[in-house]
């Protein structure tokens, strides 16, 4: 047996322990390289990405494991369920910190500036809740103020509706500005033109698989065995078109034009020290929803920051959501709907109690009215063109660590003609 | 050249021209049988169901014919566009009219009944619009008595929202009763239990196809590029679920527990004759849904019928609806929203101006206070477990003929303990 040579500074292998990216870490994307643009699966690790596919192949992993990850997206891998979700990761882990395997794996490690990401996933159905408490009632205090903030359902359900998954796009894709039909409230008739009032919502996204039948709920408990992993979500919204359109049925294109979405997906495993309870609910919940009895807390400790043209605007805090995921997945099968591999769930703005943790731009300047001052010296209300909006997240990890979620990024291009 | 043999009565070839499924119909679908399950596309043709892609091969198609109709699912014609939809029309009917062709294409006439029939397509966003205004009227009138039933947008737009496509099911899927929160008006809490008001919605589907590019609205003139051909769908509706959740963001779990769409797809080219003019609507629209100077009227009159455990209870008329499909099409993208091939979009709840053409139970019985009296002798205020329901619609086809739109039907099963 070779000893294994010491690893250089200039070594993949060599990640420091305060890294995002470690082995503690070890997100999914796909990816290709302007050499090789076929899209594969990566992995992040350090400053570069590993080609998990090629990687299985170099190491002689089993089919079970190297199927998967041969795959142009993560379909595949998100249909095998918990256990090859938890085998692959061993493996990723072995496959980068066992020196015998460094020879092997190290040509499939590219540097992460080379590599183009995708969207990691085909996403099935998309479904948007609205599970913190700060921001129902900050936007119930904006649209219905005079009464009480909160609908009289909010504290006894995850409140969710249907997005259009087709227009999920991954970070980095310009948004064109929505046009549709808006209503001034002094005006008797809509017109149509661009949006006035294009925001954005810091969001956590829930990516799900291991597919259930119809008819057939997803137990409070069960939740870990379909959700994979976590990734972050602008949910751009144009709030003129929104607020008329939204009675009875819902926001429809004030949302659907488009929703951004992280490109690596963290694994719901490398979030257990990330968890910590939720905030104390009354009245208690349905018992589908009871969740004082878990295993485990069920609120996951993000920490979000958004950032408008570079300048840090809210560092919303994902631990202060009223629902936590697993009672959000409850919720929205416990009417017999199934789970698809590539189903993505989102949280709903996240918004804390303080002013500067308010994850969307309408609650940021209280309607507009309170413009934002950034440091560039220009104010803003809503979003202009040419904006772009950065959302990035942390989370603790073992041993003092931090868990890196990368970015969700999107710049604002002008309504077309 | 040898002369064609003449056709028996018993020819597959001998459609009558009383056929709600001759050559002015061809409507597409997905089957297999017992002795071959394989999926393949079929078109239904009189009493047959046409393997198209056999038959494409037995011909020596071309292959921009031959490839789509050779898929196990209608996604790659549906992707291929208005051109190709075109000529695989003509081919088909040249394919089963002339002579020189029965030799070849007879052995790929298979009897319907010994075909078992798929979801035809991978449903990629459901959309569901509210566009009766009968329809909305009688649900407004139901769930705000006093107050002006039609929210201010509903003349200005075709209000939708998105529905779950992964739990879009194919005629004959046995729907359970879900579950879920209900609050009774007179409790103040809501308890959670099998829905008591589980609905009906009879609803004519659009498929579209030829996918459009994020941030490219489909223009009204241009919605017929888009869009494949019909069925029909019941939008199964858990009332009382659905009445406590939708305030603020819409139906959903009331709806994402089973939607069913007849297995056919009848082409948009069949439909011509059943064209008709839509009623006339005030205020004006705004010109991106202003269809007064289109090229053809915009409405279709399909007549539907809803039976129940086989009794007929309302005859919907499709010609009645104030917004038509093209209108639906141009809102749903004019914020720059995609369509991708294998989209579904329906109308709402069809429902005609006198009771008997109402198409969902809670308008047929006014919120259950009058019970519908079957001729069985029983009576029906909502759904029990065990009953079936069916509809069906035939719009006019050319020289006095009719198109048939086959049925989807749906048998309630007990809620899961």
């Amino acid at each position: 047996m070779s000893t294994p040579r010491p690893l250089g500074t200039d070594s993949p292998f060599a990640v420091p322990s305060d890294s995002l990216f470690g082995t503690h870490n070890l997100p999914y994307g796909v990816f290709g390289t302007a050499d090789d643009p076929r899209r594969r699966i990566g992995v992040a690790y350090g400053e570069h990405v590993l080609d998990a596919g090629a990687a299985a192949l170099a190491v002689g992993a089993p089919a079970e494991l190297a199927g998967p990850l041969a795959a142009p997206h993560l379909g595949p891998l998100l249909a095998a369920g918990r256990t090859t979700w938890t085998r692959v990761r061993a493996a990723l882990t072995e496959w980068l910190t066992e020196p015998r395997h460094r020879a092997a794996v190290e040509p499939y490690l590219i540097p992460r500036a080379a590599a183009v990401l995708h969207l990691p996933f085909e996403v099935a159905d998309y479904v948007d809740f609205y599970a913190s408490e700060h921001h129902a009632s900050n936007v119930g205090r904006i649209f219905r103020p005079g009464v009480e903030p909160l609908t009289p359902n909010w504290r006894h359900l995850p409140i969710g509706y249907h997005g259009r998954s087709g227009t999920v796009v991954v970070s980095g894709t310009p948004v064109v500005r929505p046009s549709g039909q808006r209503k001034a409230p002094d005006r008797p008739v809509p017109d149509f033109g661009p949006s006035r009032r294009l925001d954005i919502e810091a969001e956590v996204g829930f990516v799900l698989g291991a597919p259930t039948r119809q008819g057939e709920p997803v137990a409070l408990a069960d939740a870990d065995e379909h959700v994979f992993g976590v990734c972050l979500v602008n949910d751009w919204s144009a709030r003129d078109i929104q607020a008329w359109e939204y009675v009875p049925l819902g926001p429809f294109l004030g949302k659907s034009f488009a929703t951004s979405v992280s490109p690596w997906v963290v694994p719901l495993e490398a979030l257990a020290q990330a968890r910590t309870d939720p905030p104390a609910r009354a009245p208690e919940p349905l018992p589908y929803l009871d969740d004082r009895a878990a295993r485990r807390p069920g609120a996951l400790g993000l920490e979000l920051e958004v950032r408008l043209n570079g300048h840090p605007v809210a560092r919303p805090p994902f631990a202060t959501m009223y629902w936590t995921y697993a009672q959000m997945l409850a919720h929205m099968t416990v009417n017999g709907a199934s789970v698809r591999a590539g189903d993505l769930f989102a949280s709903g703005t996240v918004s804390g109690p303080e002013p500067d943790t308010r994850g969307s731009l309408i609650e940021l300047t209280w309607n507009g009215e309170q413009p934002l001052k950034l440091p560039d010296g220009t104010t803003r209300s809503f979003l202009e063109d040419g904006d772009e909006v950065t959302i990035t997240a942390t989370a603790p990890g073992p041993d003092g660590t931090r868990i890196g979620f990368g970015e969700v990024t999107g710049r604002v291009e002008p309504a077309r003609p």
